[in-house]
């Protein structure tokens, strides 16, 4: 049947026995693509029958439909004219895994960073109604993403001006981590006092509610009651109602039916209303439905037995960071870790297993993880915040001001840095060293393998000021053959013999410079490769040490702009030092989704592009400078 | 007796009679150093009761306490030594307009941008609680600062994990400007239904009530009931319960002895809880009484009138760009402004004068502000978001993500960029250049003067990309004979003859540029002066033509880490152009308060030094490259 379904119009006559069949289908598909591509699984498998459900209500693209965060809109997709390309999914030059503009009309806002979606669907509900059209909008949120302090900006500023739009609470209890915070338990209640059934019960009388946006007394006073005798529950005045919004719910998010009745409601209702619908992660697919976590994003697997395909060789460099965490904070009881529900995904499980007590999760709410971390700094203890160098973005204000304006000793450790796959442009740390190079006292930190990461880690233990280092996800790193000497910042290493052709790499291109050394070797030229892991400060002796006539160039997993190789070009020239000839990085673009080598080939990071580039530099047949 | 308070133990033995006199002396103080310098008054004046019984209450350094944003804490200034010293209040040199560790051991944490204190204050109290230490931790939090999210990020985490803090919510109805958001309806209606009165009705029993902690239903269905016989409001289960936290209030936040009696026992409680204390703003000086908003942040004034001393000679920037925007909106209905509490300041209330139904104010909550304007824009419209440079920095990913990755044609106008004076460190905008030209498909203006800035405004209007205009408070700017030229990104203006001595300067530094232009001229040096006022796109076709032998420097008031120098740099020398000798722009440090000439003589911006620099580059005396 899915075959068939071309548009969300061709879901309108069919039965619910019909439709029944077709989620089995869907869920078929959604396993079989992700166990082969990897990608978001648990929670699309949940979110099936609701999406069916949306579609069949509202009458997308004319009605817009946001997906907070983006990462569960696999079957959307598949409904809304892309089924023959899902096997495609998250693969080079296949759909990707997050709401694309560019790949159907029905996608109408790009997301990927959690908590916008409400904000984005109250603007466009804004634009609507200053162009007097008619449409409706409606925003699917997980609870997980409420924790995201936008999305409260985002409610407070909808419930105040009354805009008419549809919040679609997607509870299923368990966001990427099981959720934390008050609000959490606040929606275990609601859930508690409703009870599961409930979503049954009918809704009448839904058409004679007022328009809300007058003064909320009124609405407390007036519509709650009404709304009382609307809703079998009764609403007490609480969180939503408090920021202004009706609330409805909870619904049964595994009933169409229940679901259609519940959005058809909604839709005549005036003002904006958060639905609060109950999904279950990982449904239909036992192995899910038992480790959620594991399922919510996942590489390729075995379908009987959920095992991975691939399994690593090697322990990613966020375990490694963590166990390096809890041996300094066995000898130092002021070491605390923190991450935004990341805990999993920057490996701080490992640090949990040893020091439960002293790991931190605040949910997804970077910008409070910042600044909480400044405050535990400045009450003395050492608070580590592992988080991924794209939501890293998220707190730039707080690292800024709260952290490295009182100089406090927190040490950001930023995983994911650089290109990084599959999940595409809104998940790339490509802009991290540009938010952080300019940021006075700031000292920026890029190992090039695991072993440098953990000397760098010890070293930070004696400091007493602001640090961010940043890695990639992958394990591929330099294997140097020597035992690692104890960091120091502004202090760089060559790693191979002197020549008058430098590679000044940093972080994971010092691994690339190596195979751009043998190349060049090869084909003759001798080259120096230095790894540059202290970003900031540069090491000042060696390069005033560099003879005029070298040719000096850059190498970095970032953008051009703002980046290391622009950082030490200007260094060096405010110094009268020889300046690099190029700086090898991220053009001024962004970057896809694909394998790590298909994109970093696109940004002509391969290493034979650069190392053709180097060697008709070398050679003089062309200015690359 | 002001003089004699040394520290706030002096405070103890007092009578309310002696208390109400102080209280006098403190507001004639405020009064009378803000008339002469400058500051925020309206606030202070409200919580001269406040600051006074919570330093009666607790005992201050060993507790401690934290004021969001930090403008608030004059009389806090005054009661912990620093009366003195309070004459030089935001002068250079002088004690600061906002918290500083270094003035005093009683600024335990530093702010300046809302909505941190309750994060930091939590921070603290875990570094407490793991360290089995005992004080107490009291966040100051406006109601206005309430609007942002990480506020509600830090009320959900505080109020999961049970952390014993106090939340002071300083209510006064108003915060910079008349409060936005249905929360602020919420509150308002607290205070009706409890009514003003409530705050000398008494407290009993509240030693008894359990620890919190345990999950919230619990809270709800145990602690909530003995709070009812506790206080004598019925307290519903609203905003602040569902997010953990025990809510005390309203308490009259003039009345010393009914405060004091509030904080003691909200020292008892176990849990996080908040206290809604009910302030006036301006209180005690009519003038500000009755336009709170003016003298939130004032400058100078007459006491008797409340009239400004110097008069601005012509309009400021921002109403020259929210005159602009309305003759733009007047033609183009899909026009629309957006600010985050920043009206008065950023000069839109023109704009709302004409256009009252096309502004939308969404309290201070940037990242909200930015995504909401990417989902106008996705709708059709054509937002303009006024935000100050350094508030930008709080809606980074937002404006990389949600707006840019896009591409949507989002306008950001950041007023009070570069060095901005009084307000100090937490107020200059000073990295916005280092956030904006890394980012793909941005455009990136600073005008000259504010004839460019309305050239550039009309060119945005034919845009369908996102632009940045950054723009100084100041109305300085250079004055140009002639007609102004539609404004096209990547063309720069020469403004003086040719020489081979080129200054590159950018957005307020072309004024300045035109300075040290006459200066090098009475030494004999000639130079020409280049207005950069597209920073990116550069002027390419101007850069490729400059002469091998030509010395170029770069001025710009901006880090220059990050800045138009150091990318201008990089692509010159990509492309092989003539590469900038020097960059001139605040060096790697931060830049305290004070007068902003004062502060750029501190940076090495004043003409004198730059133009000093710059005859001994050319004359070779030194080595400045």
């Amino acid at each position: 049947m899915l075959e068939k379904i071309h548009s969300p119009r061709d879901l309108d006559g069919m039965s619910y026995e019909q439709l029944d069949r077709l989620a089995g289908e869907i869920r078929n598909e959604l396993i079989t693509t992700v166990s082969a591509n990897g990608g978001h699984l648990a929670s699309n498998l949940g979110i099936v029958e609701l999406t069916l459900a949306l579609h069949r209500v509202f009458h997308m693209p004319e009605d817009r439909i946001i997906f907070d965060v983006g990462h569960q809109s696999y079957v959307h997709k598949m409904i809304t004219g892309r089924y023959d390309r899902f096997s495609t999914l998250r693969s080079y030059g296949g759909i990707a895994g997050f709401p694309k503009r560019s790949e159907s009309e029905y996608d109408c806002f790009e997301t990927g960073h959690a908590s916008t979606a409400i904000s984005a669907a109250l603007g466009i509900a804004r634009a609507r109604d200053y162009q007097h059209q008619k449409y409706e909008v409606i925003a699917v949120v997980g609870d997980g993403a409420l924790t995201g302090g936008m999305c409260y900006e985002a409610l407070n500023d909808a419930g105040n001006s009354g805009t008419k739009m549809i919040v679609v609470l997607n509870d299923n209890e368990m966001s990427i981590a099981p959720n934390v915070g008050a609000l959490s338990n606040y929606l275990t209640n609601l859930r508690i006092s409703a009870g599961w059934q409930s979503a049954k019960r009918k809704v009448r009388h839904l058409n004679r509610i007022p328009l809300i946006g007058k003064p909320v007394y009124r609405l407390i006073h007036g519509t709650k009651q009404l709304l009382r005798t609307v809703f079998v529950r009764d609403t007490e005045l609480g969180f939503f109602e408090a920021l202004g919004f009706a609330y409805f719910g909870p619904i049964n998010g595994h009933d169409l039916a229940g679901m259609e009745n519940a959005f058809r409601q909604a839709q005549m209702y005036k003002g904006p209303c958060v639905i609060q619908v109950l999904t279950k992660k990982g449904y239909g697919y036992d192995k899910a439905e038992e480790r959620p976590e594991a399922f919510h994003g996942t590489p390729p697997f075995y379908i009987e037995t959920g095992y991975r395909i691939d399994k690593p060789a090697k322990p990613s460099w966020g375990h490694i960071m963590a166990d390096t965490l809890a041996d300094l904070a066995e000898k130092d009881e002021r070491v605390v870790a923190i991450t935004a529900a990341m805990k999993l995904g920057t490996g701080l499980d490992h640090f949990a297993e040893r020091f439960p007590d002293r790991i931190i999760d605040v949910g997804i709410a970077e910008e409070h993880a910042a600044t909480m971390a400044a405050g535990l700094a400045a009450g003395g203890m050492r608070p580590y915040v592992a988080v991924y160098a794209s939501f890293f973005q998220r707190c730039y204000d707080q690292m800024l001001h709260d952290v490295c304006m009182q100089h406090l000793p927190v040490t950001f450790l930023l995983d994911r840095s650089g290109i990084g796959g599959e999940d595409g442009q809104t998940h790339h740390g490509l802009f991290d060293l540009s938010i952080t190079i300019p940021v006075p006292g700031l000292t920026v930190l890029a190992p090039c393998s695991s072993e440098e990461l953990i000397s760098m880690l010890k070293w930070t233990a004696g400091q007493n000021g602001p640090c961010v280092i940043r890695y990639p996800k992958s394990v591929k790193a330099i294997e140097t053959d020597r035992e690692y000497l104890p960091f120091r910042p502004g202090v760089w290493h060559a790693l191979t013999d002197e020549s008058d052709v430098i590679l000044l790499a940093a972080g994971s291109m010092v691994s690339r410079a190596m195979d751009i050394h043998l190349k060049l070797a090869s084909e003759g030229v001798r080259t120096t490769v230095v790894n540059c892991s202290s970003v900031k400060p540069p090491d000042e002796d060696y390069l005033s040490s560099v003879p005029r006539n070298a040719k000096v160039f850059t190498l970095e997993e970032h953008m051009i702009n703002g980046g290391f190789g622009e950082y030490v070009t200007r260094v060096c020239k405010d110094r009268g030092w020889t300046v690099p000839v190029r700086c090898f990085g991220v053009g001024d673009t962004y970057i896809q989704h694909g394998d790590h080598e298909h994109l970093m080939r696109d940004a002509g990071l391969d290493a034979e592009t650069v190392a053709d580039a180097i060697l008709r530099a070398v050679k003089g047949e062309e200015y690359v400078g």
